[in-house]
């Protein structure tokens, strides 16, 4: 019996297993510091009031014979997913129940999508970028072909390369850039001359804070011709650890011959069971009217702290994008110095913790990821320290 | 681009939906008639009190700061793991929580862990089975043989054919026939022999009554060299619509030179972020004293169902296997009917609905499922109505 060959391609990511050890083995040195983390781009307040009372009520559902689930909706209860085509109205789009997947989360559907697709097709993908689609595609054996991500464009690559399967991401994860309007157009009309597909992953659309700019692919004119969109309630609701996701595949969606609804329809109903109920129950809370009011609460908290890092960048006159519309500030390393020495820098002496922008890309050298995810007062003391040191 | 091709090799499977409709249409012609479904195999009763009041606790804990929880550990949480570990001891297993990986239900590891193996492997699937398995086969193009079930061989067939991944279920979906433990090391070491890599879909493990009929692959010898177990919470306790289950990969498993333990955990940090934090307290109080008491009270009370059914067809003199230490009861359809025939007399006649055994392969034509997983009263009253009619 043979092994996939295509993984042992895969290289090691030790970005954040790395940084957990060298924040250990910091503090055993320096016990008496106090180190602040601004590196993992995990949430921290917690569930939303009504998604706690919908989630308990669904608990409580699963124990009584009449109210009893088994077995869901294959595609997702009816329930949410008319909620999701609700927010998509709010946006200007118009989608049908048919169109929306409920997943168990973003990360899943980015990679288990691609199972539709033959593995001679090419893959353009940014860098800097979240690893899971260089490595999603690298265990399919796909020639990935990447697009630079760099201060002359804000990390914001427009099309140049041929290619079959395109990775967008905006706002983006690590940088923070957000696609406009016009960019965006940009590229559908690349992936509509191409006979490209384009995957949009929109997991961090909630942060977006100026008006114009879009929140979903389907903003732009012939997008559900070309595009599959891929979206989560872990940033926008908080739900990194409650799971929950959703992946919209338009019906008017045709490449080499074939509704890409239904294949995707039969690739979920065989490899995947659904989202569990009471999940789907909390899912559905954060579109109502009081939860919307609560989960734009916590994101405007986050939005603060991304500002406040943004603004003492500023003010040292570090170069950076990011923390805008997104949680996420994506600075030039002062001095030249490479995203490691940095990071060892931030650590030693502002006993301050990032992510190294190269473990998300050979381009990211030179670069540094502080998040926006924790509490005012750990993200204020930071940049204090940061002031100081720099 | 290029879809996937090997998706329009697919058949479509009608089975639960033709089922549905003849159910529907029967319905309405005879509003009058009471139709009891013993069709599908989902379960019906609640989830027991110590799941729910688990569930409770890991909603509240997600309300408040202090207890929120963000991403979780990769494998799965260690509580849960090593409760895993624990109900493997019992069995006389002993495993490692390294080799536990917390999924959300059988049915989504059963397809993603072919992701680890290269494309032209054959395949070896009973015929017939749980539809997943050669579904998921054909989407990454794979040769698959087919060992034939009848009721020669109890519809438990022995290594006869090689291959180099082989699919058991046992107890098996839909016949309920178990593997003795002597059946079942002539797999394994057919499997050792032949380099081949056993899949062991124990998902019906909890419903074994006989205490010398194995419950784990592991527990025949050289098991963790050539096997993977994959099982689930959906039957055991209820969790259809709860969605939870584990996948053992075994630190001892290797195949062409590589470890499959190491392999599978990059799939899973790549492709899949666990599942949620409440539903994984949820299944952990299932491995709790009182959580085994209730769970097993509930299996008690449709082992009683399968009895039931299992004693009217041999008053019947009607062939059938399963029922004993299986939800599911197979039997040979009266008359030399076939399966649809059968589906549509019973209907008619005695307005009782089953699964026809064609929908699980062509080796099932002329059988017939029936699913203890209803009420006691119904079961009762469906078989009083099938004594009548045959």
């Amino acid at each position: 019996m043979k092994i996939n060959k295509n993984y042992l391609k895969l290289k090691k990511n030790y970005l954040f297993t790395t940084i957990t050890q060298k924040v250990q083995d910091f503090k055993a040195s320096n016990p008496q510091r106090e180190v602040i983390s601004l590196g993992i781009g995990d949430v921290t307040l917690p569930l939303a009031p009504v998604v706690v009372d919908a989630l308990r009520h669904a608990v409580d559902e699963m124990g009584h014979a009449s109210t009893f689930r088994g077995y869901g909706d294959e595609q997702g209860y009816p329930f949410l997913r008319r909620a999701v085509c609700g927010y998509y109205a709010g946006k200007g789009v118009t989608l049908d129940d048919s169109e929306i997947f409920i997943s168990d989360g973003a990360n899943s559907d980015l990679g288990n999508i691609l199972d539709l697709f033959a593995d001679d097709n090419t893959v353009l993908i940014p860098d800097p970028v979240y690893p899971v689609y260089v490595d999603a595609n690298i265990m399919a054996g796909r020639e990935i072909i990447y697009m630079d991500g760099n201060a002359g464009n804000g990390f914001l690559p427009l099309p140049d390369k041929k290619a079959d399967i395109i990775y967008l991401c905006s706002p983006n994860n690590p940088t923070g850039a957000t696609y406009s309007r016009a960019q965006l157009k940009m590229w559908v009309d690349f992936a509509m001359e191409n006979d490209a597909l384009i995957l949009f992953d929109s997991a961090y659309e909630a942060f977006v804070q100026d008006d114009a700019l879009p929140t979903s692919i389907y903003q732009i004119e012939n997008a559900k011709e070309c595009a599959i969109e891929i979206s989560s309630f872990s940033k926008m609701a908080g739900f990194t650890g409650t799971r929950c996701g959703y992946t919209v595949v338009p019906n008017a969606l045709v490449r080499d011959g074939a509704a890409l609804n239904p294949l995707w329809y039969r690739r979920q109903t065989t490899k995947f069971n659904g989202a569990p109920y009471i999940i789907q129950r909390g899912a559905g809370a954060v579109f109502t009217p009081e939860g919307f009011s609560q989960v734009k609460a916590n994101i405007a908290y986050y939005m603060k702290n991304a500002k406040f890092i943004s603004d003492t960048l500023h003010g040292l006159g570090i170069w950076h994008t990011g923390g805008e519309n997104a949680p996420y500030v994506w600075l030039k390393c002062p001095k030249g110095m490479g995203s490691w020495d940095f990071f060892d820098v931030l650590l030693g002496e502002a006993n301050v913790v990032g992510a190294p922008g190269v473990g998300f890309g050979a381009k990211g050298e030179g670069f540094f990821r502080l998040s926006a995810f924790a509490e005012h007062e750990k993200v204020s003391k930071a940049m204090e320290k940061v002031k100081k040191f720099l």
